[in-house]
């Protein structure tokens, strides 16, 4: 296949290398000279102007710094992009997703646009996921050449939603590595060291990939059976989590947080739902 | 093996019951009558006393409601477990089981503190992990017997650990489903089911664990190289979860919490280190 990787920051880079790797005619450009030369070494091919690299794929893949960017290399090329499939994993909103994909939609230009779950050095291990959003004919005619990069996750034809989900899955990235530092610190008080813990704190992860895996078609009926814990029992335990960081002098911020959306929805009359409950109050801005 | 069940509660019948399927000849002993109509049936032995019960067996489980039942139920017994292994499953504090190791220790019983990371369906799974600390010798010597109630974690001579190590993982799932929930919320607002959302959340989660096994030995170390991703980074990637959520009504407090602390060490200067520095924050109390 023939592919155009425009930005050749250390992501794009790592794109175009995975796609050479994979044997694809790999035409590069970068608004600054330079970038190029260890890609061309490899058998890339150079393109003068952000024109010409447009013009020589029928895939014509970003990866610049933002949305202006993209925006300042594409508006002036708009017309050459009819036909071609346009694949944006500059990092963006949704709602930036959105304007783009209407935009190549009104000059015939199949978008997707993409979030990479991985730093460079991710790139072109089958392991990593890239999710796509956005023409979903186009994320099946291209998906071939796309698994060069990584793992190709279609999200449907919604071309905010790759991105929604990378800020979804960043924060639950955040907050599981917020609580496993509490893990830490609270094991570590007593001697433990982090290299003891984490193994063990890994293993329970499985456990608790379980319960989302339950709980998820809980959420989408709108039902909390408490059958596993209730929310009862959920707030008699995580008074020892807060309990435990406090006499060891940890930050207490998380776990009372913890404690104070559990005890909401127990002092709001669902204690004896399951901790699915708290969806609600999510959605609700905070309100039980 | 011969060995005993004091406690016939939900987690203490499936623990005899665990016991029996893997063969070992088992006593059962609980407080009020009635409980171990169905184990008798599957060939438990049933015990008029809980002295009786405990001279029945070299091992010896406890699973009460807490520990001032234990004591209530063993203090009178206290000669009667020397030389014995008494195994206490029931919930507590890292401190509670310090005490019970001390006074174990003192009558010449060998004390073994353990944390159930399961519910009671769970028990006999060998998937499922129950955590155990006090003494490794009688660890080493039961681990067998042990493993018919799930997989059996030693954690070392400090009776307290268990314990620890169980507040710990709550608050890991607890972080982590709150992490899921607002992540299910966020892309739900844009009408993904939680069906959808949550298998790709728990592949990224692979890639989670993988941040913590390269951070525990860093944390051990000292050392927080920003090599994958500089907290600078972090806290700028994090505006759009709390964005993101703000736009769409939804709670924003653990989001700004998660922020507050990647800003804060920033302020403090260590906005060129990586993910793990925060562990510092934790640890001296939420000062960066």
């Amino acid at each position: 296949m023939k592919v155009t990787v425009l930005g050749l920051g250390s992501m794009g880079s790592a794109l175009a290398g995975a796609l050479l790797a994979a044997g694809h005619e790999t035409t590069v450009w970068n608004r600054s000279a330079g970038k190029d030369e260890a890609l061309v070494a490899r058998g890339a091919a150079r393109a003068a102007t952000a024109a010409a690299a447009v013009a020589a794929s029928p895939l014509v893949i970003a990866c610049l710094s933002d949305y202006d960017a993209v925006h300042g290399v594409l508006e002036p090329l708009a017309d050459d992009l009819r036909g071609r499939t346009f694949v944006n994993l500059t990092s963006g909103t949704p709602e930036q997703a959105r304007e783009s994909a209407s935009w190549a939609a009104g000059h015939g230009a199949a978008y997707l646009d993409g979030a990479i779950m991985s730093t460079p050095p991710g790139i072109g291990n089958p392991a990593v996921m890239l999710l796509y959003s956005g023409s979903s004919q186009a994320f099946a005619e291209h998906r071939d050449t796309l698994a060069s990069l990584g793992d190709p996750v279609g999200l449907g034809d919604d071309a905010g939603v790759a991105s929604l989900y990378d800020t979804a899955l960043l924060g639950m990235m955040w907050s599981t590595l917020a609580g496993w530092l509490q893990g830490v610190a609270l094991t570590g008080a007593d001697k433990v060291d982090a290299t003891a813990f984490t193994p063990v704190a890994i293993r329970w992860m499985s456990a608790v990939n379980g319960f989302m895996s339950t709980y998820a078609p809980r959420i989408d009926a709108g039902v909390y059976p408490g059958d596993d814990a209730t929310l009862d029992v959920h707030l008699g335990a995580i008074e020892h989590l807060v309990h435990a960081s406090a006499a060891r002098g940890l930050d207490t911020g998380l776990p009372e947080l913890l404690k104070a959306s559990i005890e909401r929805a127990v002092a709001a009359g669902h204690g004896a739902d399951g901790y699915a409950r708290l969806i609600e109050s999510v959605r609700a801005g905070g309100r039980a």
